[in-house]
């Protein structure tokens, strides 16, 4: 049986709202902690995202390389991509994302979990898959004007390698590269 | 050689602080894309954190559990904190937060490499340890006033099954597991 841990839980007391922009969305709210204190919790409401780790029989994974302005570089991530809205199918945000990015389309989508990127302060959850059966429709990418981002293919093992050398900071990639690499490996048993 | 990927570059032109709170602070710079057009970018700006792994030489690895505000509910994580500061060496970071959490303090901490959590919009690292050498002071956590969580010890095998079967959602943990896991089995070779 599930242990019972709500004694760790917080009660919202009330909140403002911060700011409302294009991708971040802040409260501010005060909460009743564990000991009866006021805490202030700040929090940053997103719509969700889907990632995923397209790959070919062959072992390549189809990747991207794409300017990161808050760190102010260029990152090797898996395509991913927000949800159109809340409550949107998460499977149906990916097979879009995949198509707009790469020009591809996929027979098989294998949820590989959930991801909360940071939840001490962000309430965004991504639904991580596992794609195979990569077909392309046309080859080439469906972008919005002002996206900009390069897609290649790297086999799994290297991007293992790499992951293990700490040359892929971007968590989703991390997470989806070791997932993916495990799972392959014991199907293989 | 590295290939050249900057004219994927986006620059900055100007940008505005819209707030500066407790965790959070919030800015709006606008970019020059690399099309010409100009782009907005929010963006929250985080002083950087450390994560670490910590495992006994039986493979139990010590875990906590955490309410987490955003996602209104309890979650399993590895031991973690933000830096006293922008320049705090993260290995300094590493042994307080460990000692804090969790009473123990360590002879080895291995760097897993870095974790950029969302880098579409903050600019969050986190440096991620192994632990290793594992002693206690005085067994007994030291945490903040308001800081509620509790410490328990789960198999690195176990780990790694629950987060193959998408039931750990935290990224950081996800990835520490799997990266431990993978590290001490390559090492058995």
């Amino acid at each position: 049986m599930e242990k019972d841990y709500s004694y760790l839980n917080e009660e919202r007391i009330d909140g403002v709202d911060i700011f409302d922009g294009k991708v971040v969305h802040l409260i501010r709210d005060s909460v009743r902690l564990p000991n009866g204190n006021v805490g202030i919790r700040e929090v940053i409401r997103h719509v969700g995202a889907v990632c995923m780790i397209p790959v070919f029989e062959n072992g390549d994974v189809l990747i991207e390389r794409q300017f990161r302005y808050p760190h102010a570089k260029v990152l090797l991530e898996i395509p991913a991509g927000k949800l159109d809205s809340k409550g949107e199918d998460p499977l149906d945000a990916a097979k879009r994302e995949l198509f707009e990015e790469t020009g591809y389309v996929a027979d098989s989508f294998t949820l590989l979990g959930e991801l909360y990127t940071t939840p001490a302060f962000v309430d965004e959850v991504i639904w991580m898959y596992l794609v195979e059966g990569l077909h392309t429709v046309d080859d080439k990418q469906h972008l919005d004007e002002d996206e900009f981002l390069t897609v290649e293919r790297i086999p799994l093992d290297t991007l293992c390698e790499m992951v293990m050398r700490g040359e892929i900071p971007d968590a989703k990639t991390q997470v989806a590269v070791l997932k993916a690499k495990r799972l392959m490996d014991e199907r293989k048993k």
